[in-house]
């Protein structure tokens, strides 16, 4: 891999789709509440392996900027994780297929959260503004859930053309 | 009761403890990811019941305001919900200890989400600024997970005194 810049893409549900969903108010809904709130029902593809369980966890990471360098992606064996930005931020997502693939990378809207499938490749959580702030959904469990892969060479991130 | 009005009260782990659990960045945390990260491990207490599942829904609901007038409560028999704002906004959370009780209100900070203990209390979705969006997590289930209750006279959730 020569070029290791990553021109990051808008977040939708059909280029997501091989690492997990897309969560956000679009769709089908269910109008409940006496018609005041829609209801977009059971959007993730929840995994929490043969030993663990669910749990909700809030993380509070500093920002990040473009263009941003790293070596460092993670898994998760054991289970899906769900990252719910608690303010109207996009923020950076990056997914690989694997140690010898190039990564690749999105840029959330407001109003979108997501859900990695258990066992996808992905970069440490990168808000791009404060408060960098997220409900994690992901599995709590008796064993070792993260593997780590670190590139020889950085990738970085760099900002879409405006 | 002769008094129907309600006034919120700061929303606190403590005051909220007998229907639920407050969700923020506060108290004990690992660090992850190279140090970037506080994760705040664990904090809700999930129940979904012998034959439910976790879901992530997305809520869209229409803004209230204060005073509020509401007669409606209702409970999930089934399971546990957590409601994350996805927004920088607190919002008004009802709980009451049942039919014959008179409810109590919350307001929340920016930055705090709760979980309802399965079985409580409580009023519908009530944001207070747009957007009035949610992520919830909830039991996905087979069967019946609704119960409501309708108050012959209303209550007036007021506002705080500032």
């Amino acid at each position: 891999m020569t070029d290791r810049r990553i021109t990051p893409e808008p977040l939708t549900a059909e280029a997501f789709a091989p690492w997990g969903e897309l969560l956000e108010a679009t769709g089908e809904f269910r109008l409940i509440n006496e018609g005041w709130c829609q209801r977009h029902n059971d959007r993730a593809k929840l995994d929490f392996g043969p030993e663990g369980r669910a749990g909700i966890s809030v993380f509070s990471a500093r920002p990040r900027s473009l263009p941003y360098e790293f070596r460092l992606i993670e898994r998760h064996p054991e289970g899906s994780q769900a990252f719910i930005p608690m303010s109207e931020h996009g923020f950076l997502i990056i997914v690989s297929d694997g140690p010898e693939a190039k990564p690749r990378a999105f840029l959330s809207a407001p109003g979108q959260a997501i859900n990695f499938h258990r066992g996808t490749w992905h970069g440490v959580l990168t808000p791009l503004q404060a408060p960098g702030l997220f409900a994690v959904v992901d599995r709590i469990g008796p064993t070792p859930n993260l593997e780590e892969f670190t590139y020889d060479q950085p990738f970085t991130v760099i900002a879409p053309e405006s």
